[in-house]
């Protein structure tokens, strides 16, 4: 109902409304760029703030318009605030400018110039939220963070299942900046696919980062190459996620890891992109309990109603060519739903034998599905997983005397997902320094950068050279003896360097 | 000549052949990770020593193949060898990996598991040499050398201006690795154009490194993005390189600046992609004493014998284009050729009106020419800066009574280059922490890295997590307390550490 209100108050964006809000971009990039490192950190803070003096209505208006729970909305509003903050962080810390000097020198080579380096704001860019997360993916979240604390602007186009919440956390963050001190558009909207479109193909946009579904995202991707300057373009697509049950782990807890299996896939009614969508079980006595308990499990969970009618749909489609797919039966299904009305999705758990690993039963099927292969052999095992695809995640629970599979195990995963989770699961992504949040294609496009954590700033800034730059004209970060608040980690002649403590 | 005998004797690549060296390089990349950075490192010294061990053959069949003189060639060998061993003291330093540790700990977030990350090889490549450095950017390059420094096998496509250089190079490259222990093939070869586009097609490649003209970078690019699995593309395209003369700078050595400009612009016949294309000089007295120089030098400079027949046709119909150009006017022309067979091009200074700013004008010629245009006041030099598009480089000559323009110029250029000379000029990159090699289209796809300089590694990588992974199954380099070859610079609980010295 929100929703309908709001499309009606903010039909799409034209092409004269996106040529404004691309020009006031540009006047941003200057103020961002103008206000330093300093008033960048300043106006991140200031953002977290006032998103969470925001609270109460963003968590209202959300849980409104996208029928996720108040308390899962409050979380990620924690989350997308501690986001700001920490990129706040990282601007101060300094590291992520990669400043360099090289001076003037005699090489084997030949005398050497004087050269700077230093990484630099890439200008306007694009970012594209994901329906699963209206706070921590969308507007106010790790893309825009990161681009923000690089020093670009952000031109973010509105997911149609939260346009109130998006518009409303966008008045949060230009509060903050305001509050900062801060004048400009540094975060505008967009509305309507056609105009998101048109907003990769804008000269002024210098790179986009995407979060959804693979579909969409190799659409923008081919538009982004394709224009007339080809711009970076940064996509997190979704994963199958498989996880692996050695023999000895399932003995020992098969119990445990069923119970926090269905836990996992069955959580945020199975909408995360770090959902696992395929387990590998050891046949015979030890895989069984798994399964008993997965479907027990299973057999007593609730449906959950889904983000939108259209994903509840694409789940139903989905899931019901999955069970009637060849070699695949359902070994149990939750709870109907309590109520007739609603984007409901029961949680499912289905077998498939190991040679119909190939088509839709290797790929996501987004919502509460999971999928379980027997393996007679560690062989029969690393074949499997062979045929599965890259993927975000993969998941090995192994116990001390499954060493020898741990390792090969290890071995293959590295080459095919951007994470690797041992005796845990998937769901669950910290924003840290040491995440990597990305894989092979199909996980994400751009597959050398993360989404999620501090590295993501990288993908929004490139480097400039100054060769013989007199210092008054180089970046303060740039001189040979910076000012105290200018310090920061360099590479000064080959040798990386910390500042100077106390 | 040498180039008919090659091409009889090789072929393009077939489909069946690219398969087979594809599986090779598989192999190739296992062992190229097995062997460690010790390894990978002692493989970069090795090849580096057994291509200066073949100086002597490969500078002779290169000269007879190219154009290019022996000198050149010999100081080209000797960076080519430089740069290897560069790379080789990258992959010992070890920061390259960018190592982080993030131990288990309470957050704001709730509890954090342990993580670590660490960047890993993307898995075999492909690497397009240049026609105009048959050593240093080609099968022997810089893109070959950080890619296996990386971890990543080579695949090259082999220019057809230079293929038996390529096929010799190859082959020191191959002694240096075997000299090392290296058995499998970490450098392989792709002939025919056909076979380049397939390469760039292959499932088994993981990224493309690039250099030569906007044209196939672009058909290239495209088809690394329409794969069913698209690669990452990282071109180097080209430049207009514009300089500009600031007024006290010409009144105080406008003579110099003519003469070393000429230098630049006629250096290896104009065949540099930092090669200045267009220079500013302010109207009157001061900007026509450059012009007067200039004059003289290209009057006396002597014709030069260009790369191949094709680059000596493309600079002659070019070039042409360029002087029949409404508001174009030839200022001097470079002497004739001393012969009349070879591929010759005559160095070339033109004139242009600030009006005629646009299309070819402001495109770069590959060859000797070098179009002036002056400026009557900093506000019409600003608006014609304004009308050039991105580039590698720019150059500013600049006295201290000019910084109030030189400020200004600075930031505009900022925006548009990956490197700014200050009283120097482009031509000559040194290989080296702090140069950026890279620009905004059209100077280079894939902007936001370099293809010159140690952090052109970064091109070849992909981060990895370990979410609670047990010890004894992480890289080395992750470990809590590394044995002392493993010790380098990590991010230990968001804080970047130094390994202990001594």
């Amino acid at each position: 109902v929100v929703s309908d209100v709001v499309s009606d108050v903010n039909p799409s964006t034209t092409p004269g409304e996106l040529a404004t809000l691309c020009e006031l971009s540009i006047e941003a990039e200057r103020e961002l760029v103008s206000i330093g490192r300093e008033g960048r950190s300043r106006m991140l803070f200031s953002m977290a703030d006032a998103l969470e003096h925001r609270r109460t209505d963003l968590v209202e208006i959300s849980a409104a318009e996208t029928a996720l729970t108040p308390q899962r909305l409050d979380g990620e509003l924690t989350r997308t605030a501690y986001q700001l903050r920490q990129f706040a962080e990282v601007v101060d810390e300094g590291s992520y400018l990669e400043a360099t000097i090289d001076h003037a020198s005699s090489t084997p080579m030949g005398p050497r110039p004087d050269l700077r380096r230093i990484l630099r704001p890439l200008g306007p860019v694009a970012v594209f939220g994901a329906s699963n997360f209206p706070f921590a993916f969308s507007v106010p979240g790790g893309d825009s963070a990161s681009a923000l604390a690089a020093g670009c602007p952000v031109l973010a186009k509105v997911h149609e299942a939260h346009p109130a919440t998006s518009i409303m956390a966008r008045e949060a963050l230009m509060e903050g900046a305001r509050t900062a001190g801060v004048r400009s558009e540094v975060v505008s909207l967009v509305f309507g696919q056609d105009a998101g479109v048109a907003l990769v193909e804008h000269p002024s946009i210098q790179a986009v980062g995407f979060t959804g579904s693979p579909g969409v995202g190799r659409l923008l991707h081919e538009r982004a190459s394709q224009r007339p300057t080809p711009i970076p373009f940064y996509g997190e697509l979704g994963a199958l996620n498989a996880v692996v049950v050695c023999e000895h782990a399932a003995k020992s807890r098969g119990r445990d890891i069923g119970r926090d299996l269905v836990g996992s896939f069955t959580l945020g009614v199975g909408q995360f992109c770090t959902k696992p969508g395929l387990v590998l079980l050891p046949s015979r006595t030890a895989g069984d309990e798994v399964i008993a308990t997965m479907r027990d499990a299973v057999h007593s969970a609730a449906a959950g109603a889904m983000l939108s009618a259209r994903t509840a749909q694409n789940f139903a489609l989905r899931s019901t060519d999955l069970r009637d797919h060849e070699g695949v039966q359902v070994l149990a299904e939750g709870m109907p739903p309590t109520s007739s009305d609603g984007w409901w999705a029961r949680p499912l758990l289905l077998h498939a034998t190991p040679e119909v690993l190939e088509g839709i039963v290797t790929e996501e099927c987004f919502g509460p599905v999971l999928v379980v292969v027997n393996y007679d052999s560690p062989r029969q095992l690393l074949e499997s997983l062979d045929r599965l695809g890259a993927a975000l995640t993969a998941t090995v629970h192994a116990d001390p005397p499954d060493e020898v599979l741990g390792r090969m195990l290890l071995d293959q995963l590295t080459g095919k997902v951007g994470r690797i989770v041992w005796n845990g699961y998937p769901t669950g992504v910290a924003v840290t320094w040491a995440m990597h949040h990305g894989g092979p294609y199909p996980a994400s496009i751009g597959s050398i950068h993360t989404s999620v954590g501090q590295t993501a700033i990288r993908r929004w800034m490139r480097p400039i050279s100054y060769q013989d730059v007199p210092s008054a004209l180089l970046p303060a970060e740039l001189h040979d003896t910076p000012r105290r608040k200018d310090m920061i980690v360099r590479r000064v002649d080959g040798i990386l360097i910390a500042p100077t403590q106390g």
